[in-house]
């Protein structure tokens, strides 16, 4: 639903000369190639970081010792306290969504304390709660950068926070956040307000903001009656999200079991699907939808609940991005169908922010790095209530 | 793309009692019956009709008697003078839409003259020019209805010309304009102005409407550029209305040989789209989009031709309505897709007089009844030039 590692232009690899000191810290490469690759920034030693990797489609995380970029001029190092688990790490890690490099960290709902700043960094210091979601770096130039659109990046794209091929990763691609710290330009990371809990924090950097955009882009008013089809990580973030801005909110779920749990999020009702005829009463009533779901399913009669000439968004991202569509369905019910992408930096500062001022909180599970894998599979199995947050100290 | 005759809510077939008389006319039913089933107009004998007919998912046409109901107090009877072949005509008689009932005769672009009028009748006189589209009735009680979207028709849903199953239809079913005559309800007749020729007029009545309408709804401005998919009977008057509307055209089409005739229909620039690599330079380029596409194709890189949150509409309707879209296109076009049934009545009898006053006609090849199964043929193989009109006279 949100990261797109695999469909970002393929970059030149970049392959990074190295040299060991006897302390344990490597440099990024002699000096005096680094003017000629633009990375003179790079003069301080790489990063030592640990992780849980994944290193093939099998998608079991083991841990693994690596690196990351020194800390440039323009970043920040981030001592990672929690890490949320997201549905699309699973899809990424198991080449759902397209080939990958291994080994892989996932995760793209990090939040930390600010431990190093590079001289030009002016909105962190130290000691500053910080966060980093769904992206690293784009090209800052383009029409959209400069909009704070920049996981719309027009040129190179937005670079993927694990996953994408990047030139200044000594692995080569980016490493993500089921790890204890992470290196990143200062524009990419999110102010977390002292008031909120760093483990609350996490979720919204991914499942907050990627139904937080467009619930704002679809304007709608107090009152609209909006459907939330899905209610995992993202699907409760939603609600709760919409509820808070004056929606009346109609949650579609397939597990029964989540029934009080949805109620208590603030929905106005649950509607508990288990085959299409269940959808036929609420054809063409809700005024606008999110679909969380992160698989195949069928989409055609959910849109058709959104009433004539209103708006239906699919954030979740099934196996290579396959949905099947029943254009029967869309000549009758006369619903704009469209996808949304996690947001730009700008809109996941204020869902951080309105989030902390308002208290909407995600509703999580802690657990130990070694709880990862079973985390996951309960994740695949809807098992997850809502939102598995990993406890970094235990990586 | 029009026909949906097979989505409607299913109707009681009524099972209608006939008594032959010698001079071949067959009374509707005892009239002591016609009081209490609310048919009491129909006292006047059924029509005999002559007609091409499906008789299987073979898709062979053949030559059929078959009667239609008597002329009621609302109706008018039509001699059909040329027919449209649409490639819905297709997919409906050859099961791809859904399970057929047979001998059911096809057609939904009717042009003729008034021959008979029931007693109520106000708009029509005998020796008018009239037109039959993709609908002869509806509930006319509900919302769109009254407000003339007879084909978003909340109750019954639309009565489709052809194939669905209907009390007055002598066959139990509506049976469509292949044929030499028709009986119609004057709501669901079109006024053809005396100045349009009746062959060009008949293509209006579907490939006109159904890019008619979305182009309306489309709201654009004069010079914004819109594409078009697909240059078949549908695509050319979806460039033939847009221009003459004030847009810059720009249409694919998979046929090279198509090049000059669509020119010559007003584009702008033609793109010949031998694969995706083909779309990649129109990503983000367009206002607006139609496809008239009756199959399955790869949608998904054809609608990030269009603008960040414009619209694309899918009027080509495939097998089965499936279409399959990949949503990581969708994440990042953010375009909204959307399908559009035909038109309502006004909107049709709009097209009729807009074309018949602008002179806007179809390109059509003119047929005799016997090659109606080549022709269909043809169709498929993206041979037409553009339109196929039956000559009734010839059935
Ligand atoms: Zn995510
Ligand atoms: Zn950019
Ligand atoms: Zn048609
Ligand atoms: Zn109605």
């Amino acid at each position: 639903m949100e990261d797109n590692s695999n469909k970002q232009p393929s970059r030149r690899r970049f392959i990074r000369q190295t040299a060991l000191t006897g302390t344990g810290i490597i440099l990024a490469k002699p000096l005096h190639l680094l003017a000629e690759t633009g990375y003179s920034e790079l003069v301080s030693p790489n990063i030592k970081s640990r992780g849980y990797a994944g290193t093939d489609v099998q998608g079991k995380l083991t841990p693994w010792a690596f690196e990351r970029r020194a800390v440039g001029d323009n970043d920040i190092l981030i001592e990672i306290k929690y890490s949320g688990i997201c549905h699309s790490d699973i899809h990424t890690i198991k080449g759902h969504w397209g080939e990958q490099q291994y080994p892989q960290v996932p995760g793209h709902e990090v939040a930390g304390i600010v431990t190093a700043t590079g001289k030009n960094v002016t909105q962190f210091k130290v000691g500053d709660k910080a966060g980093v979601g769904c992206m690293v770096s784009s090209c800052m130039k383009c029409d959209s950068c400069k909009n704070g659109e920049e996981h719309h990046c027009e040129t190179t794209g937005m670079v993927g926070t694990y996953g994408t091929p990047e030139a200044s990763s000594p692995t080569g691609i980016t490493q993500g956040g089921y790890s204890n710290n992470i290196v990143v330009t200062e524009h990419f990371a999110i102010k977390i307000p002292a008031d909120i809990d760093l483990s609350y924090a996490a979720p919204l950097l991914c499942a907050g903001i990627t139904t937080y955009s467009p619930l704002i882009k679809a304007k709608f008013k107090k009152g609209d009656k909006i459907g939330i089809v899905g209610i995992g990580g993202l699907g409760h973030m939603a609600i709760k999200l919409a509820v808070s801005k004056g929606a009346e909110v109609y949650a579609f779920t397939t597990s029964d079991s989540k029934r009080a749990d949805i109620l208590s999020f603030g929905a106005k009702e649950v509607i508990v699907v288990k085959n299409a005829a269940d959808l036929k009463p609420w054809f063409g009533k809700l005024d606008y939808m999110i679909s969380t779901v992160p698989y195949a399913y069928d989409i055609s009669n959910y849109i058709s609940c959104v009433k004539p000439y209103g708006s239906f968004t699919q954030v979740g991202q099934p196996i290579n991005g396959e949905l099947t569509i029943n254009n029967f369905n869309m000549i009758f019910n006369r619903v704009n169908f469209n996808g949304s992408l996690i947001g730009g930096i700008p809109e996941t500062q204020e869902i951080m922010d309105y989030c902390a001022a308002n208290k909407i909180y995600p509703k999580i599970q802690i657990i130990k790095a070694e709880e990862i894998n079973s985390a996951w599979d309960r994740v695949v199995n809807k098992e997850a209530r809502y939102r598995y947050v990993i406890d970094a100290s235990t990586i």
